[in-house]
């Protein structure tokens, strides 16, 4: 059975928690700053991008041999016009060098927390993207999104985080100015 | 009457000419290297990235004033793995730079020719995503796409091209992975 810890409690965690026990895994669901042992193999970071070095330092060694699962976008939010990461680089990549010993996953950045929930975006099926250098962590992955009943789909490698990112935040600027409504944003069409 | 030039006779050339006329436009469409005038207050260069260069030079003097839309993917297609441009710019950022006397919009890139064509993907409208720094360029383009009843979205300054860039590049890598169709791609639900 896979085991799935998710640091963070709020609407994305909550949702990603709600898909985890809807696809059969066993979930621990933690909020930050809490001191309980990660008993997940995957564990995904359901906080917003600059709280997570804080986590890592906290989590850091507990970390190490397990599937990581990074669902930020680094907006500059004063500005809301630039990323915090490195152009040619992303979140997913900086987090991966600061965690050697684990194996680190983007998914659900380009999902709003009200599609996770419902499952749907429009009238098509909300598609995660997930996005790594090590198969085996995305396979189980993309197995309990889709035995949630959502559609899951390997975007490639690490490197794809970059795209990833570029989505969700084109995603956000779209919502914010009312192209989009927060309960939807872009469904990729089979 | 808007009126709008394109330049490049492949399939997103004749879906955009197509669109144009649909929308009420006077159309001009032009193959690479013939000698016309062009008469379109709107010129789209629907080229692959790597003919733009030979087009600007070729009709750069012309250009001064115009609306010129790039509606490029500057993929490494050797790699399939890379933009050929700055990780922190954009095609529509390097060909602004060269035509300092038009205002260059990003549009397009994120459609397959298909749906620019059918108007639909899946069951959504086929949403024209524009970007640019000149407001009433993109009004008067967007104008076109609406009345050839597509959707139509302002995405923000030139800047956001990276994003839409990102987004075409991702959308190009999918589709080649069969994870969405040649007909499909991204919706952007309301």
């Amino acid at each position: 059975m896979t085991s799935i810890s998710i640091i963070g409690t709020g609407n994305m965690g909550g949702a990603i928690a709600g898909i985890a026990a809807k696809g059969g895994a066993e979930v621990q669901l933690v909020g930050r700053g809490s001191d309980q042992a990660l008993t997940g193999d995957i564990v995904v970071l359901a906080l917003p991008y600059p709280a997570v070095d804080e986590v890592i330092a906290q989590y850091g060694a507990q970390l190490a041999g397990k599937t990581v699962v990074d669902i930020t976008n680094p907006l500059d939010f004063s500005t809301f016009d630039d990323l915090v990461v490195p152009a040619d680089s992303s979140a997913a990549a900086v987090i991966a060098a600061k965690l050697p010993a684990s194996h680190v996953v983007k998914a659900f950045n380009t999902n709003f927390a009200a599609t996770l929930a419902s499952g749907a975006v429009g009238d098509q099926p909300t598609t995660v993207l997930v996005a790594g250098d090590d198969q085996a962590s995305k396979d189980a992955l993309l197995a309990v999104v889709r035995a949630a009943g959502l559609r899951g789909e390997d975007a490639g490698s690490l490197k794809r985080a970059r795209e990833l990112e570029a989505l969700g935040f084109l995603q956000l600027t779209l919502a914010v100015a009312e192209k989009t409504a927060w309960t939807a944003g872009f469904a990729l069409v089979k």
